[in-house]
């Protein structure tokens, strides 16, 4: 087929264009066309991978790396406070790794600030950090240990 | 010193509890105790590194694969739509990677989608996705190629 479904693909394989700002063996970083801040970027992996957490150890590491050296170079360029990465894939499910340089209460700040608000505060959520739910989960969850 | 000014070095050392999930040989897991959704974990590296680019290659490469496979776990147990992972480091300056298991509509979901809303839509930032400034930004940060 010629014509893919996927953009990131499309952008791998060069059949559309956009901003490529590095590259290593297995991934590519580019600007964000709908920048939340100026330098923000994405990363992904070349290979067509629709959740992070789906990747493979090796993908993992080389596009977390890749990640890691565009944003040193952001931090140097823009003296941001830090870089705030995430990951979705709800609607482009190719894993892209957000990289955003941030400061003190600009957009994505204020967003994430509202977030972990919520995270401690939202009644509804305050079953989920009672001692006995904790230890529930931590019972489901943790791996076997002599 | 006793008394360290980090929760995370000192859950690291085991002076302070945690529900600790996995370990890797750089990095641990453990679980929010203000989660989000169930099955909520934190990532961090063993070593006191305030935000997550400042990292090593090789912590990187431990912790978003311990990162990965706790994922994988999560998936497995909860089925959930993917895992959202993020990583600021505003309140605690001990990198943690936020974990959190999402479905459609849960409060993380509809968080980043509002956050995905205002990305392509805030006419104040509107500025910054002009092919001319994206041109300018894509100069100004890629690697010199041949």
């Amino acid at each position: 087929m010629e014509i893919s479904r996927c953009i990131f693909c499309d952008i791998v394989l060069g059949k559309l264009p956009c901003h490529l700002i590095e590259e290593s063996r297995l991934s590519i970083c580019l600007l964000d066309i709908n920048p939340l801040q100026e330098g923000h970027c994405l990363t992904i992996p070349k290979r067509h991978v629709p959740y992070w957490h789906e990747m493979t150890e090796e993908e993992t590491s080389d596009l977390f790396n890749l990640s890691r050296k565009v944003s040193l170079r952001l931090m140097e360029i823009y003296k941001a406070d830090l870089i705030t990465l995430y990951a979705r894939g709800r609607r482009i499910p190719h894993t892209h790794i957000f990289l955003v340089p941030t400061f003190k209460n600009d957009p994505v700040d204020r967003h994430f600030n509202a977030l972990e608000g919520f995270q401690e505060e939202a009644y509804r959520l305050s079953f989920l950090s009672t001692p006995k739910e904790l230890d529930r989960v931590d019972k489901l969850l943790r791996y076997k240990r002599d």
